[in-house]
């Protein structure tokens, strides 16, 4: 950055830093979570303060947002849903050129992640039954906050509703310095409330309803969940989907069976999702209907390393760690490997310079800086210079640590949830900014994916999850962010969700959900078993008792003894609707049983993409308007995802021009490429602006050289330099093929064929 | 056929015949719709007793759906959703295995139809709002009947609970003959029921829940729509879409402009759609969730001919017309263009055996047959050779008529319920069997793209709809069936819906969706238009008044008339809400205006996929039993569509087979194929049954002589003939690209590698 913008940014640095610090105290000196939230929330603040300030310093940027809506409508990108009918709100229909946009941007999906990694596919119902979605925690717990407008029941969501109220009272003159302030304060806390604290705030500003004025109802709880009733009776409850990963965690026994029982495998699935949003809003960005491509990689939790992990090692990133955010610095460009790996060890040494000590720190605050051996006594000289003890979270991670004494080797700790060793956890690597390798591999295929489309680079990076926003039950989360018109949006999350879904659907089920490993040495187990009197049992279930042995033989020791008390104290027990007594089980045996596996429950990996809102980004970096006539806008797409790949344009209707045009369209569509042919009246320059509006990459014009000359030419035009070449026919289907697969560059035609120069001009 | 066989059928055949001749003297005479209903109901039953027939002596068909089914589930082609809860009726989750199969048919659809044919594309909502399903009918009319158990509210689809009582009722001995005849014609008569018909006969025979024996409720209508209330307050009414199309049609205006204004185009669109169904069966055939790939082709009413139809013209099919139905009769294989034109009157005069005259008759009783000049003295001939008149339907399509007298040239007659003059209907050209050009077209490009997949060309026919059994605004109607073990099943409807969709939402919305057709000659047109008084009209409605103008403005002759009419004799009118009087309208004109184009509504011929079904037959269409060993089942799916392209197998796991097996992989994914590497342990053999099992065409295997040798060589095998060739391992990977693709064939490879021949067992 420019000094003279980073002097302006350092006031609103260090109150991020400051507010940092205040957080890691309160969490080190274990303080109630609800005063964490409030600072967190107040952090999270001083955060967007500098990220504006620093948006509002850069170069300025031409994008005009209204111009590009005009285009995406008149065009027909995409539009409202049911526009005839006066359309309705968080809905969208795409149309041709949206359409086959997102299918394209969905074929190089496919081809970059299923096939290239070579995952399973699933494709699985959208009417979930709730029993499903009571396991996975969607029923209880995905809901926004809400009031209505008691006489009319229009609703408002909460948040947004208190938001707006205190914005008009901040425009208000007459109100108070004082007032202003205590509002602002309570802006600032908004977003980590609780639904009673903000219901006191309505009543205590006696906020109505901004459309009528009316009396609002008491805050509540609305689940985003669409509800469905299954059959003609309506007793089957369902919802529709809210994500697609549910479908693949409840077919997991399935897949591994397809996988040969073997880990680690991805699973990917693609395809629609639902919320109910209270009010959807930015367009494509916050919607009701959406596509979702999710991935689920399973692997082992003791074993996350990535076997083509190599294979992106160097792949640089800018990423916004947990720490920077706290501290108000700036995202970092790194390699993967540096990010998942850490600084390594053999650099600790050559640190010697305040800046390549602070580097050092930026990595070891960071969660969990693990060597891979023991520091050197250079290293521990490195780490005195940060004149700190380590923080408590990062010691407890660290070998470090261990070398300062207090704790053991073997001593098993509390590692994010999970309860690892050092020794797993390090399993001879160092560890880094981001938890595991298979995350960091993801991330990195993630960027390669999205450059591939067209998002620009520059305005990509990948943002750690801070504490509080990550779901209870990931261990790191990772969100691929767009910078767009409406600020930085989250398209892409990538998560490690460790063993939190299978262990829900294995609750829900009673199915168990695991992976079955081999151990390196056998070992001797107990099992408590009910030893039953089949006779009395064949008497009293008859066809069924085949099912009752079963159930008993399938009990877990705990179950077992739960039933030998009950038997014991009320003489009878419940087993699967089947009532036992003790004539039918006399007695329980302790048995010690040789057992060569254990059962673990595999750990997510999870990259889910927003569609839509990766779309709507692509949108906005590939817009473009011509430097010399600011009415011709366009869609700057790569040609692997623009929609059509070439229009073919003859230089006007006249008969001549018939067959050259027909043939060469015919034999382009005969290599699968979306062709258009454009025989309007208007000028050549006019309908190549109509062409480069829908963002079509290659151009061919049809002249009276074509039908005079032999060999027959024609002239291909390439549609972000409006550079055009002279060319044979002949030679027009193959290289436009190539072309559009990104097997050569359009240099390679300008070096091959002669310049074609002609004045391109739209009057 | 087999003319023992033809022996055995004669009966069923004349038992049809008569039928069909008692259904069409009913509609002759103007019979009421209830009665012609009953006797095609039993017309349809004697059909079915027909097809059994055929069915049963047909070459016994040595598929067995069970062993099919156990290994569609065993190798996770498809699956009931959420099974580890129990599953639920009528929905399915696709595995690994069927969702690449079905990805596949739909990449391929897309290049058959979508780029080939240059068609666009929509995505638009599944949430559809209240107003547009009210508008397509689908609100009122889209339903089924059913009955509750009073008691658990458990519900039953009326039809299947009468049928299901009666059938039990013919098992027991107790009923007598009589009964059991009243019984049988009752089944016979089901399918035409109404409502009341079928509550009646619940009451007479004292039904009752077959599942706990209570009363059951009065019979009512369930429509089969899922509903959905978007929106937190729950106002705003929708359904889950039962159909794609109607987001194409709503889409209409933009889609028009899109093509420039310009008929013909067609628009596709693939998705899910859902139907609530009382009580689903028959696996995949009848289900809630469903994709459908579906086009609208938007036409010229008076021009259905397709600019392509000659390159499909020869295309011989299997068509089952509504009058071979109706007289018992086989389909018949003809080519679509001689079912669209007709035999064309140069053969007319060529025919003179009994068998070629009737060849003419079934013509000629086929609806509209529609000489396209003055027959000659020859034809007539021939006409009388049938020893009757032409049937009056025929006779008033035809002019055939005209010429022996009785109606002329200009006479304008009801033809399909579009008046239009015999000059219109002609063009110039002979109608056939098919209704037009388009459709026929469409039916052609379907069996192409069917076959193309692999469904078994014996086993597939195109079923035209009998009159009611076509939707009462369908020209014509055509279902591409599929021969599976439930019998014949519709995969692929192709109708002309005439202008009916875009004509009721243009009811609906007020929109006009139309073309605006440019006139030969300009036209004179009288308007009665209201002049309203605009200072009275000011002072009345203040900011509404430009409302009232415009809306005065766009008055059609007719409502101008009625408000005229309304001011005189009751003082006021009520327009859009505004109440108008005479003193806002003081006077009316009549004007003459010159026109130059004319408003018409496009005609819509629409292709409709379920996906589900053509997946289901082309499953048990491919299915295959090795003739040496009955537990070797595998698909014979086409390369083009088979989920993954080639297996990699090691010969074992020792460790210097992995480089070569993990290049030829690499090198096989580079180009886009899905690749399965199976280095379990276990026989070759046996892991080839296992990649036949899920179909994969060919296999590579990597065994010593690779190693040993240079250039290393390894086998290359195709699924359906267990075939093997030695090939060098670089040319592996563009060969199988190739074969996948469909670029060369089997043989080539055959012929230019050499045999190896080796013992494939699984033992």
């Amino acid at each position: 950055m420019d000094p003279q913008v980073e002097q302006q940014l350092a006031p609103l640095r260090a109150r991020c830093k400051d507010q940092g610090d205040i957080v890691r105290q309160l969490k080190e000196s274990g303080a109630p979570e609800v005063d964490v939230k409030r600072e967190v929330q107040e952090l999270k603040n001083r955060k967007k303060e500098l990220e504006d300030m620093i948006l509002s310093l850069s170069p300025t940027d031409t994008f005009d947002r209204a111009k590009m809506n005009d285009l995406i409508k008149r065009r027909f990108f995409y539009d409202i849903s049911f526009a005839i009918y006066g359309g309705i709100t968080g809905q969208y229909d795409f149309g041709p050129m949206g359409c086959d946009l997102v299918d394209n941007m969905l074929a190089e999906w496919q081809k970059h992640f299923v096939i290239q990694e070579r995952m399973l596919k699933v494709n699985c119902s959208i009417l979930t039954s709730e029993v499903v979605l009571k396991a996975s925690g969607h029923v209880d717990k995905f809901a926004d906050y809400m009031v209505k407008d008691v006489k009319t029941g229009e609703c408002f969501r909460l948040d947004h509703l208190i938001k707006q109220h205190f914005e008009k009272k901040l425009s208000e003159k007459k109100t108070s310095q004082e007032e202003r302030e205590t509002i602002n304060r309570k802006i600032t806390l908004l977003d980590g409330m609780t639904m009673e604290e903000m219901d006191r705030i309505v009543k205590q500003y006696d906020m109505k309803s901004p459309l009528t004025g009316n009396d609002l109802s008491d805050a509540m709880e609305f689940n985003l969940m669409f509800p469905i009733y299954i059959g003609p009776s309506g007793n089957l409850k369902g919802y529709l989907r809210p994500e697609t990963a549910q479908g693949i965690f409840v077919n997991f026994k399935r897949l591994l069976e397809y996988n040969q029982g073997k880990l680690p495998f991805a699973c990917a699935q693609v395809g629609n999702a639902y919320r109910n949003e209270i009010s959807p809003r930015s367009g494509l960005l916050r919607v009701r209907e959406f596509t979702m491509a999710e991935i689920e990689h399973f692997c082992d939790p003791d074993d996350k390393t990535h076997n083509k992990f190599d294979q992106v090692a160097n792949t640089e990133m800018m990423l916004y760690s947990a720490c920077a955010q706290m501290d108000g610095e700036s995202p970092r460009k790194m390699t993967i490997s540096e990010a998942v790996r850490g600084l390594g060890l053999p650099s600790l040494g050559l640190l010697s310079t305040p800046m390549e000590v602070g580097a050092l720190d930026f990595f070891l605050r960071d969660r969990s800086y693990i060597l891979g051996h023991e520091p050197s006594q250079a290293d521990v000289t490195v780490y005195k210079a940060l004149e700190q003890p380590p923080p408590k979270h990062l010691v407890h991670a660290s070998r470090w640590y261990h070398h300062l004494g207090s704790f053991t080797h073997n001593e098993r700790l509390d590692f994010r949830g999970e309860r690892s060793s050092i020794e797993q956890l390090t399993g001879g690597r160092q560890k880094g900014l981001v938890a595991n390798e298979t995350l960091g591999y993801y991330m990195a295929r993630i960027q390669q994916y999205l450059l591939k489309i067209g998002i620009n680079p520059k305005k990509l990076r990948f943002r750690q999850h801070l504490n509080n926003e990550m779901a209870h039950y990931a261990c790191d989360c990772w969100d691929a962010e767009c910078l767009t018109s409406y600020g930085w949006i989250e398209c892409v999350g990538c998560a490690d969700r460790s063993a939190y879904d299978l262990s829900q659907h294995t609750k829900g089920s009673g199915v168990k959900l695991c992976i079955e490993r081999p151990l390196k040495e056998p070992k001797m187990v107990e099992s408590f078993i009910a030893v039953p009197d089949k006779g009395a049992i064949g008497k009293a279930f008859k066809k069924d008792a085949k099912a009752v042995q079963e159930a008993l033989a399938a009990l877990s020791n705990e179950d077992a003894e739960k039933m030998d008390k009950a038997l014991t104290e009320t003489g009878e027990y419940d087993l699967n609707g089947y009532k036992l007594t003790r004539a039918m089980i006399p007695s329980f045996k302790r048995e010690q049983k040789k057992v060569h596996v254990e059962e673990v429950i595999p750990s997510v990996i999870e990259p889910s993409f927003g569609i839509g809102r990766v779309f709507y980004s692509l949108l906005e970096h590939s817009f473009r308007v011509r430097e010399d006539d600011d009415k011709r806008t366009f869609f700057s797409l790569p040609a692997v995802v623009a929609p059509i790949k070439v229009s073919v344009l003859p230089l006007s209707n006249k008969q001549e021009f018939v067959p050259f045009t027909t043939k060469l369209a015919d034999a382009l569509t005969e290599l699968n490429l979306l062709v258009r042919v454009d025989d309007s009246t208007g000028s050549i320059g006019r309908r190549y602006a109509r062409t480069d509006e829908i963002a079509i990459p290659f151009g061919v014009t049809v002249d009276f050289d074509t039908v005079n000359n032999v060999p027959h030419t024609v002239t291909l035009r390439e549609r972000d330099s409006t550079e055009q070449v002279r060319i044979p026919i002949d030679d027009v289907p193959l290289t436009v093929k190539k072309l559009a697969d990104g097997k050569i560059q359009w240099k390679e035609v300008t070096d091959k064929w002669p310049r074609f120069i002609a004045q391109e001009t739209t009057k």
